[in-house]
């Protein structure tokens, strides 16, 4: 195995950039992931690898394209993370087809990377059919998503759309969209009639834009106690994917 | 109102020492909070406000012992956040008498403090009667869990108690203990009686320890996915309360 020790070595630079750059990651097809745990899960979950930079023992039998040793130095350097892990490696960024979704989950500018990817990792333990991007959400393939994650990118359905091209989605998945509010008008969670629908999820500051709400079938409300205003966006999105799965 | 303008100014530094020991926060019975929004809430639920440092317009009528005006600079060398808001204050931690429960939730090494708060705000905004903090969780008064409880901190019956005395507490309040758990064996949430009860969520790396296992009336388990390990411990938290306080 080769050993890489320089800063300007062309995959070093091009693993850093991968961590450091949307448009980057978007024109490679490529994403970076950090860590065994989640090298464990990419292999398990037919994730297709493409380099992997070991700073420390590697694991026999990793179907890279590219697997090179580095110093812990030149791995910190080349990862985004703060506490980088003694390995980081590349996944192509998957496409999925169309898949028929008889619940899917919409998430529209969830900012924070980490709220999304622990919200797809909520997603995809509960047996979502689909989550559906929209609006300005953190990249999908932002390290700290990722991470959060754990693993839900290698094997989770997940549809990026602009909010125009959502109604004609779900109209060919025949699915009823409903939006999370805190309107007075919402009907209680609890209540709700939740078969063969998706639910959308605004940020956690503004909630869902007009726009999307407009093209809402109805608004759903999580009950709470008098004088609690709202919940943290991925708690939101646990509770109402846990009704969802029911 | 006063200006002060000195970093070795006796308020400023103990302001600083507040937000970054926890020792010394236990020992002065103060916490440090930041930020307007925090400040209303605190006002609304009657916390005890001790010292308010302002960087811009205070607010009027502001009940508290000590209000003092200080460049933006010196409230960031002040405030232990990332983005230091306007304002900055400290609040008496609030001794709770033994109130009666009907639902518990207890919470086992929660070792991060975003997600302890977290967890605080959504047991808060379910309705949850009592949460237990036990093991070795993250402090209840660090300033990220202070900031992820946004105002929960004010208004939630906290009980932190030793593992050994969690049993007395259950019994006197007549409520089993089930623990959250990954085991085969463990009862399908869905289908579990939740009345009268508390449920013991552990640290996410570890889950439960073998002692509080050993405490515990019945396991409960969240269905997930087949491949799927885990819930992220504030996600799992949510979406048991969800279910306790149906």
């Amino acid at each position: 195995m080769e050993t890489l020790t320089s800063r300007k070595n062309e995959t070093v630079r091009r693993l850093r950039l991968l961590g450091a750059d949307k448009a980057y990651r978007r024109e490679q097809g490529e994403y970076l992931c950090d860590g065994r745990k989640l090298l464990t899960e990419a292999l398990q979950h037919g994730a297709e690898i493409g380099t992997v930079l070991w700073a420390s023992e590697p694991l026999a039998d990793v179907p890279a394209a590219a697997q090179v040793r580095v110093p812990q130095e030149l791995l910190d350097y080349a990862s985004p993370m703060k506490h980088p892990a003694d390995v980081v490696f590349t996944v192509r960024i998957k496409e999925w087809p169309e898949l028929p979704a008889d619940r899917a989950l919409v998430l529209e500018t969830i900012q924070d990377p980490g709220n999304l990817g622990t919200i797809l990792r909520t997603a995809n333990a509960l047996g979502m059919d689909a989550v559906v991007l929209t609006g300005d959400c953190a990249d999908l393939y932002h390290p700290k998503t990722v991470r959060a994650a754990m693993g839900a990118l290698f094997r989770q359905n997940v549809v990026e759309l602009p909010r125009e091209a959502l109604r004609p989605w779900l109209d060919r998945q025949g699915l009823k969209l409903y939006g999370a509010a805190l309107s007075p008008t919402a009907k209680d969670l609890r209540t709700a009639e939740l078969r063969r629908c998706a639910v959308a999820i605004g940020s956690e500051g503004q909630g869902l834009s007009a726009e999307l709400l407009a093209q809402c079938d109805g608004e759903l409300i999580i009950p709470m106690r008098p004088g609690c205003e709202s919940l943290n966006a991925a708690i939101a999105a646990a509770i109402i994917l846990w009704e969802l799965t029911k």
